[in-house]
């Protein structure tokens, strides 16, 4: 994730993200070599001699920036006692923005009772009876939640 | 995480996450313990003898659900290749939501260059001269991405 973050800032080599992450380099190098399987990361040769290989964000990797802002603003909200030390801002007026999901057809929030969970195509019936139970019932914890409660 | 996600779902019971995620006892003792010390969940008797505890989701609980949200919508677009399992839909019409971040305040999503990241009053030295370095840059990793590529 860390990893990832660091790429989104416009790291690509590995001594770059070594020096910004302080871990080992074999533990660096498996972190790397996991991210390139997932598709995450693309791995590419900018020097022949010597052997350098660059790391470059794919268009999954890319799409992950939705996760990490989230956990970004979930940070920043529940352990940052100290305050923020990233935050999303407003680029003309510097005001914190403060995330919320909404559905990008009806630009509505993502909230019960306008949305729900459902069951896909791949669900199990385990899923499925899951998915039905919770529509019936409607205890505090069940179906979807505001972003901010 | 999965953990989690079985809360957001109702579950409560150490036996519930048991049969859900099939983790050996010690290590579901564990996770949940960490759970409870990162104030995400609350240990709660609910039963004297035998004592027995249930698990429910803290306000800082509740609010991991951006986060769940965020994953589970890019689970589905980038590793279900057979299909989601579960979908966030349109309550009224089942079609499937497509969740974008949006500035609560200004209902305009989080993309640049209308948003940015910025240093917050914790960041240190080195973060506040990454971020500003990015700023002056435009590589096509650098700050803020749209939610979807």
């Amino acid at each position: 994730m860390l990893i990832l973050r660091d790429a989104f800032a416009g790291l690509t080599r590995f001594d770059e993200f070594q020096k910004s992450l302080g871990i080992a380099p074999n533990m660096l190098t498996r972190r790397l070599a996991a991210l390139v399987d997932a598709g995450m990361l693309e791995r590419r040769r900018y020097s022949a001699r010597p052997p350098r290989d660059e790391y470059l964000l794919t268009v999954r990797g890319r799409d992950f920036h939705t996760v990490l802002m989230a956990l970004l603003a979930f940070g920043n909200r529940h352990f940052a006692p100290e305050g923020a030390s990233v935050m999303i801002v407003d680029a003309a007026t510097g005001a914190p923005a403060e995330p919320i999901f909404v559905d990008r057809h009806s630009g509505r929030p993502l909230v019960e009772p306008y949305y729900r969970l459902a069951a896909g195509p791949a669900a199990t019936a385990a899923t499925t009876a899951r998915l039905a139970q919770r529509g019936r019932s409607s205890t505090p914890t069940d179906g979807l939640r505001e972003c901010r409660p």
